[in-house]
Parts: C-alpha cells; sequence; structure tokens
C-alpha cells in the first residue's frame, strides 16, 4: 500500500532525528524555556523580520487553534470562520467545550472574503437584538484553506484591513503554511503573512516534524499572559526543546521552504498525471492537496494499491477523493500512481 | 550546571531514537491506529494482565488529566482530590476550564486516605443543600504523589472500596508511576495498580520517553466514546505512531521498570548522602523526589552548581528544597552532589 | 403607540396578581420545595396524564434550555437543531459557553423532519473521522418554532422514532406551547406532547404569567439530579413559590389553553385583516405570529402607531415584518390595526 | 411552624404588589429598556451618587455572581474569594462551570483582609512556575458576609487599595446589601460601598422583593457588553420590567433602607433575647443573621414549632443553628421565639 491519504504518514526530516540525537544528553530546563526554544524563536523572529514578536511552540493544531483564540475571546465573543473551517467541523468542538461558537461563513473553495466578514460583522451590530447573539471577537481562516486554496496578498490585505476596522484580530492557522509559501501561484511570503494578522502558526506537524506548531503573535495586545493559555489547554510540553529542536531545523538553512517545495512539486506531478488522463477536479487547489472526481470503479480500483481520502460524492457513479503530497512524497510513488490512473 | 530540578530535563532512552529511526520512512495512517500503537497497547495489556482493557495515548499530563475526568463527569459533578493534587494546584486550571471543579481533601504527604473520601461523599449527601454543592464524581489520586509517596497495596484496596461503594469512578494518575514500582517499599504490581481502580496512566514523560502518557481504562463503562474526548482536548496526535514506537520500546524488555529502578537508587544513593551529612526530610518521600530541610546559606551555595527546586520556607534561615533523580541521571553527578553537601 | 412585537410585553393574567396578594404574608421554603409548587407539578401532571414525570420550575427560556441540554449531554456531544433554533441564534452562545455545539440542520420553515435528524446521525458515523466531530447527542425542537410553524402529530410521532432508534432524548422548547396547543391546525394534546419527547417545557413566561417555564422530564434516565442543573445556572429561584403560584394559577380551571385560544383568535382576526387588504405572507404561521410581507413606504407608516418587529428584507422595496398577539392582546387594538393597514 | 430558616421566605412588600398591580396592562418593550427599569436605574444612580454608574436587573444572586466574573475574567484567570464565599460552596460550581476556578483564601468569619490578599497576588506572581496556577483577576467579597459579619469602611478602603495596585477589580455581593447598611454597628452608606469597589449588586431577593437583584458597575472598563453577559448567562428577563417595578419601588421614599432595618430592629430583640437567656454565639454577626450555640435537646425542643437552619456542629451535645429575621419578620414571632428559648 503506497500512501497519499495525509501529510502525516511519515515520521520527520532526517536532520530533525539527528539533532535530537545530538541534544539527547543534554540537561536543559523544561517548559519551553531551553536554549533550544530560544535558538528556534530567533530563527523564526528573523526569518519573518519581525523582532518584536512572540513566538511559542504547541504540540498540535487543534490545541494552537483553541489556545489562541481563548486566549483573545472574551465569554460573549466567537470565532468568524468559513463554514468548512477546521475549527467548526474536525475539532470535535474544541472550541465550543471551551465556551466559543464558531460564527460560520459560508465558503466553497475554504476561503472567505472580506466583503464576506464586513457584512457579517455590519449585520450583527444592525440588529436590534445583537446582544442577543455572539458578539463576533475574532477573524479565522487557514492558509492554505482545507480545501487547498489560498489567499493573495491583495486578498489578505482586504481581509486584515476590514479586521482592522472593526478591531478584531485576524488569526492565521498555518497547519500547512509550508505548501501555500511553496505554491506557485503564491504571491506572499512568510513576512508577508506576519504582517497582513494579528496571530499565526507556522504547521510543524505536516511540514517535516515530528509535530509541533509555531504560533507567532505580533499583536502586542496579544502577547501578555500566553502561556498561561498554553498551560490551561495542556499544551506546554514538559520536554519543551523536543519543540524548540524541530523548529530550529526546520529555519536553518531555510529547510523549511525547500522541503515543502519538495511536497508542491511532486503535487504538481501528481496534477499533471491526472489532468493528462482527462480528470477534472473540484477545487483548483494550489498546495499540496489534489480533489480529483474520479467514478466510483476506479475509485475501488485505486484503493487497492493507493491510500486516498474519500471526500465527497458526486453523483450515483462519481466520487471526489482527494490525494496528498508531503515533505516526505517519494517520486517513485507518484510516478506509480499516475501509471495506475 | 548539573540539573535535579525535575525528571524532565533529559531527552529519552536511547532505545526509543533507534526505533524512530528505523521507523522513520514508514507510511501509517495517523491519529493513534498504527501498529505501533497497536503493539504498544497489546504490550502494555499484557503487562497488565488485562486484555479487556482499552489503552489510549496522550501526550501529556495535564492532557491526561482533564481528558480523562471530563470523560467521566457529568456537568454537576466535581473531582475529589488531596488538596495539593496536580490538577488543584499545578495546571493552570484546566480542569475548571472543562467546566469542573476540584473538590479539595486537605492533605499532609500528598495521600487522601479512604475514610477521608467515605466522609466527604457521606458529608456531601448529608447536607440539606447539598444540590446547592457540586457532586462528587470521580476521586483522583496520584501514585507516586506530588510529594513522592505512595499507597500501599491496602490503602489503594481500601480506598477503591469506598469508591465502588459510592459507585464513583477512581482515577490514578501515574505521571511518575514507574518510579513508585520501582521504589523499595512498594508492594504493588502494575497489575495491581490497574485492578485497584477504574482507569489510570502510565507515565512515559517522566519515564524515558520524550513524551506520552498511556491512559489505561479498565472499568467497562469508562471506554465509550474515550477518542472524542481526546480529540476535544488536543490531544489526538497527527503521527500518533510517535506515541506507539516510544511505549513499544518501554515496555519491551521490562525496559519500564529497569530504567525506573536506576532513577530509585540514585535517589537512595542522594539520600543516604543527605543523611549521612545529617539533614532532615521534610516528607519520607519513597521515590525519586528528595525533600531535605536545608538553611538558606546552604542552599545559596549549592545553586552556583546544581539546579533544584524550590520547595517551601520552613523559618526565616531553613527552607525545604527538592531534589529530583531520573531515568538518565548519571551516577557521577550524584556523587559531585553529595560531596558538595 | 400600540404594540404587538411579541408576546411579552404586558405583565400577567389577573387572577396570578390576586394569587400573589393572597400569598404573599404565607411563609413557605424556598428553591421550589413549597406546597404551592407541590401543587402546581401535581396540576401539571394531571394536565399531561404522566404521574411519572418530572416537573421543575425555571425562570426563563435561555435557561431552561441550557439547564436541560447540559442535564443531558457529555462532553464532546452537542445539540441537533434547525439552524433558525434559539438555541443557536437568540441565547448569545448560552449553549456554546456551557460547552456544547449546535449541530445544525438547514430549515425554511423552523421545523427539521424524521428523515433529516435520521440523515445527520447516520451521516456522522458513517463519516471515517467521526470522533473528530462533535457526537449527536441530543435533538431540539420549538413547538411552536420560531417562525410560529407546527409539527403535526404524524411528524412529532416520526421524529420521536427516530431518537428512539438512535437512542437520543428529544426535547421540546414551549416557550410557547399554549400556542401551539390553541392553534387552529393543531392536532395535538399537551398529553401527547407529552408523550412524543424525553423532555419539554411549558412556557409560562409568554403566555400568562409574569415569569416562568414549567420544565417536564418524562424519560426516566434523564430525571436524576436535575436540581444540581438548576442551581448551577442559575435558575434556583430562592422564592420558588412564584412560579409554583403562577403554574397553579395557568393549570386551574384550564385556563392555560383558555388564554391561549385568545391569543389565536386575535391572530386569526388579524391574519384575515391583512389578507383581505391583499397582503401576502411570508410563512404560513398557525400560531400567534404573522410575518406578512410589506412595502418599506407602508412599513414605516404603521410604524408611527404600531410597534412590530422587522424580521428580514426581501427585495429594494419590501420587507418581511412580525405581528405577535398574545393571552394579554385587545381586541379593540386589532380593530385599530386592521383599520390602519 | 414559624420560621426563621432565611430571609426568602415570605413574599414581598406589599408596595410593589400594587405597583405591580397598577402597571399590569401596560405595554412595554423587554429586555430591561422599559421606562421602569430606566426609572429604577436613577433611582439607584441618584442613591449612590454615581451618574456615571451603569446599572443592570438580574434575577438572582448565584447569576449575579457568575455573570458579573465572567464579564471581567478572561479564561486563564480566577477568582479571589474566602473559603467560606458563596461562589465557593453554595452555587453548585456555577463559577467553575463557566471556566473559572475560586482562589480560596482561608476566614474564619467570611472576611477576608486586604493583608491576605496582597499576599495572595504576591504569592502568586513570586512562584517560579506562576503560569502554571489560575491568575487572580478579580477579588470577591460579601457585604454582609455569609457570617452577617461586616467589612468596616476602613477594612474596605485597604482592600480596594489592594485591588488597585494589583489592578484587579474588587466585586462585592450585596444579597443582603441592605441588612448590611442598615446594621448598628455598619460604618458606611451605599454611596460609599460604590466608591470603593469596581462593581457590586444590591440584593432584592432577599430584602423585600420578590426576587431581583440590582448589579452596578462604576468601573467605567466593566461596562462594555455587559448585556451579552446577562443574556448568555440566562439572566435577562423578558417581562423586564418585573424588575424595574420592584427596584423602582425599593429605591423609591427610602424604602431598602427602612424595611432593612426593621430586619435589623428584630434581629437585635432576638439577640438579646438569647443572650438573655444565657446563649452563646459563633460568630458576632451584627446583621440580620444570629448563630445561637444551643444543646441539641433545645435545639430538638424548638424545632417543633420554629423552623431555623442547622450550621455546625461543635461537640457531641451542641451545635450552631441560625435564625435569619427579614423585612417581613413580625415581631409577635420574635416574641414567642423568645419565650421559647
Amino acid at each position: 500500500m503506497i500512501r497519499f491519504d495525509s501529510d502525516y504518514i511519515e515520521g520527520c526530516i532526517p536532520e530533525i532525528l539527528d539533532a535530537l540525537i545530538k541534544s539527547n544528553d543534554e540537561q536543559t530546563i523544561g517548559y519551553g524555556e531551553d536554549p533550544h526554544c530560544e535558538n528556534a524563536r530567533n530563527l523564526i523572529k528573523k526569518a519573518i523580520g519581525r523582532e518584536d514578536a512572540a513566538v511559542h511552540f504547541l504540540v498540535g493544531g487543534t490545541q494552537a487553534n483553541v489556545t489562541v483564540i481563548c486566549s483573545v475571546l472574551k465569554h460573549h465573543q466567537g470565532a468568524v470562520c468559513a463554514d468548512s473551517g477546521h475549527i467548526n467541523g474536525h475539532e470535535t468542538g474544541a472550541l465550543e467545550a471551551s465556551g466559543h461558537k464558531c460564527l460560520t461563513i459560508p465558503s466553497t473553495d475554504g476561503t472567505i472574503s472580506a466583503a464576506q466578514v464586513d457584512k457579517y460583522i455590519n449585520d450583527h451590530y444592525a440588529s436590534a437584538s445583537f446582544e442577543h447573539t455572539v458578539q463576533p471577537g475574532i477573524v479565522y481562516i487557514s492558509f492554505p484553506t482545507e480545501s487547498g486554496t489560498l489567499y493573495s496578498k491583495q486578498q489578505l490585505s482586504d481581509l486584515y484591513a476590514v479586521c482592522r476596522k472593526h478591531d478584531i484580530p485576524l488569526f492565521i492557522d498555518g497547519a500547512r503554511m509550508g505548501y501555500g509559501l511553496a505554491a506557485a501561484d503564491n504571491d506572499m511570503t512568510l513576512a508577508d503573512i506576519a504582517n497582513l494578522c494579528d496571530v499565526f502558526y507556522i504547521g510543524g506537524t505536516k511540514v517535516g516534524a515530528l509535530f509541533g506548531e509555531a504560533v507567532v503573535i505580533t499583536n502586542e495586545a496579544l502577547k501578555k499572559d500566553f502561556r498561561y493559555h498554553i498551560k490551561q489547554h495542556g499544551g506546554m510540553l514538559a520536554k519543551g526543546r523536543m519543540l524548540g529542536i524541530q523548529f530550529e531545523t526546520l529555519f536553518t538553512d531555510d529547510r523549511y521552504l525547500t522541503i515543502s517545495k519538495h511536497a508542491i512539486a511532486m503535487a504538481e506531478k501528481l496534477t499533471r498525471g491526472f489532468a493528462d488522463k482527462g480528470y477534472a477536479f473540484q477545487y483548483r487547489s494550489e498546495t499540496n492537496q489534489l480533489f480529483p472526481i474520479i467514478s466510483d470503479e476506479k475509485a475501488a480500483e485505486l484503493a487497492e494499491n493507493f491510500a486516498y481520502t474519500p471526500w465527497a460524492r458526486l453523483d450515483d457513479h462519481h466520487q471526489v477523493i482527494r490525494f496528498v503530497t508531503s515533505f516526505a512524497t517519494k517520486e517513485e510513488n507518484v510516478d506509480r500512481l499516475i501509471e495506475a490512473l
């Protein structure tokens, strides 16, 4: 079985294993205050060109999402997001379990526009019974989205302008950040991202690490007391250096972008392979996820040798399935899949 | 600086690093459903002699505590625990943030007795306004406790009998389980523990692993839907096999107990070292933590070369400080500390 | 200004004021355990033909909704409801603030069908990643709905059968229960309602009382510990007899239904008045709420003398507005409004 | 049976019933925005000499406590209070159910001192692992306390100074505020109270009303968005005028203080009655609650004709029991009780 069902099916880049071995006998204090975390923080600040940023390392994406949002919101506030947003549909209600409603905006491709968010917030306050509804308190988007799509620099700038107009923080879930940055059509750097939101995170779990997400807070007002929230949400890793060591490695020698580019190259080759065989796609994904439309018969045939994710049913005979590449995808496996199409 | 301030200052046992390297290129599904997790689950079931147990791997202790307790309690219930319990004092209110009160019982050495718990529950229902107070819904203890003390088999049996009498589950936080099992005065096996509670966890973070806690549920009624709770609390690691690989390694060749015994041997040597120099101790810790009483002057002198944890002030000139050994403690470092006393 | 903007703009039926005066000097114990509450409980049990029911009195609707749902759900569960459901859109996220997600089903008229609920629950468990989403734990509907529509006995029977099939409780929000029972097209008695769900409440606030909702639990498994939940949600009124006295009065001499019929008669007269003048309606409301479509010009003209609720914009020149009658609506006011149409 | 077991066993002052009758047919908008609420707000602002205050009417004490505290706190914060505080022991964990821990300070008479609070907060930040514990975010006290005791103006001034020094709001639960103000030894006016805290409430339920608590916010920073919190906690009464009418009545002609004085006079007479018969008291209560020490035999004898609250066991033959007077206590009943002592 060759797996293309997600970008967390392999371990990590070998340089991380080397670093773990090398550091194993070191004695360091815990909870993210060790020299490796400090170094990783500095490397990330340099990469985004923001010495003033606060950088924290958390274990996983759901944890990062709920921790950041809870650190920002008061009890009567909720998170504006796409209806397809990860926090709304794939975190077992972690946000609601922490007291906050997802305020959903319909989305077909995973993105929400500045105009949609502006209207949502204006409508909230225009209602006579606005106090009977949850106040928008943060805007949550993903880059790339759940559908593998991206925001352009213009789109993100517009969205951030709306957020600032309403004095509501913008938070970017970057679980697959590397694959967004490396995409052919992407027109933003990590520094651009950092300057066009209040808080975001750089995904490690899906991009080269064993696990770990680096939360970056650029809005001064949101920095205070963040470590309390990490601890309260179970994210303060005792041997915090595990996270520091991994992000140190990823942000040395431009590795984070380099390995992301590999995943994109593999996705592009696979996309061409599907297109050459005449397959259409549900979304025009620009990143490491492909959503081809396929007959049930062919899907069943592929399933014998290749793992993919069932995504949506189209009609009685066709469905959408998802293939995902990663930093670790081997080109020979891509070739085998293309042959089998 | 030689560190004795906690048992999470080093990496992991080398066999875990070997296993990570060996498995790095494997492709496996995520979220704890891979073959390594399956194998680790089987090894643990075998070690406790309970094929019927449900075993889940979580990342850290705070997460394990809040996940287990929330999976058991309904909204009007709370967790009975020692006032010194980790959930009450060292988790930034994670349990309260999830909606539940810690129902504390005074403890001098970290343990709570069957009689205390029985009285607490009886008193609750004896009150005319019992519905105006939080209903006891689970009993939480640690083995070893925060003070390094242990429950004897008799004490645990008595406590569990009280819990069963009141139909309230007993949960054992085993973040340092190995060091409890390996202690000279301990009279229980892991199988005994498993049979004298409803749910417990076996700590990896402090006992040989990079991170990870193995939650073991032996009460059939508590098994249902547990994975929803893991995901809701951000504990469902995408590359779940990291946890499987580590517990596989720890539960092969009796490593978990072997490495724990090393920590205990180091603690015993250090205890003798202190005692030989005439120091008294605050608690009679039986495990890998020492709580010597020391003059402020001597404490300051030691701090130049040795890291320890300030614990409590005794009088104007004396304090209690904590020294902790671990699976990775080097005997030469123990010797150096003894020399310096 | 003559008000038709809601059914809570007047005080209460005069018999309740008489009862308050008569009982004012009595000394009774608090928290709903006094003789008036006991009597009211018995009158309600008799009215629904269920001596086995548990009856509790709460202050308001939002409180009743969140208290009932929290008493039923565990942390990983949510409430299936119409997207227009009161808990989803008009309670400032009270349910989410208590930890639970609203699992919404699209609805055009406020109702959700047995087939929709069955599909929702089946789809949940059919998903490979079902544990990453909130488990359906209760089904919430309103009778009448927010749009003034009703379930027929057949529809409710079908819905309840689906709930029982999946072993999920059905909860009916009856804030306007009286107006539903009194509607011309309604084919259910209060006893039918009681037998076709697990828990429901009988609204007093909007139907004759100063305030108060009577929660009726018919499912034995849901009765336990309910008073803890009332207290935890701030619903245990110290002078609980205020609630007992009001429901005693409403359930004596069939007053609850009698006063509801008056509101329906007034709504029917008003509906005919609108229809005679050629107005169309957005929903075919069968109860005490009317949703006529009106030109902006006419709406502005009416607003000078009559209070109504803006409901929805239809096009650049037309909107839907809501008129509501109640137990206290004076026929002369209805006549004046009809004249003004 | 003559009841002295609480101050919520009778209805309300007759003037409130008169006002309810007089206003019953009026049509007003709901949710506390009607003219009666507006008038009541103005009367209260005048009574405290603070035109800038925000005044909101809630239904009950538990609701008022949790609503105020949740409006102030962020997720990682808790409420500093006496261990005997109502929020800690008598609200079924309402605060924890909303996500916040009670940070308790030992108290023998129900009060906590400025020095205790200062130490608590200093100790929090002095700890190396302060981020692993809940941050003090509000200080909660009661006036009078659960034990019927009072803060002097000096004590309250000192406490408020400590709160301001640490930039933590001070919140006063005034469920029995009237009885505190009317006490012989009290040296504060309502205006003093208003100026020596950030938010407080004036209890109606126990002091003359059928129900209702008036929350007064004097700290500008805490006023924003408070109505969202009221709605989220189920406290936004649909027929909000019920609360306005009651507080209008209580704050007209100085009634609130007048009726409170009656309760105090009755308590003083009863206290003398007990003292004359040689009884001792557990606390030196200055308000409407008495805590005499009594033999079990005598307690049983009294229980045949008088309702009181069992409070605490002293030894094998003696207990503390509580007698409470109120605005409605009849002197003849006090006389009968004294006779029976």
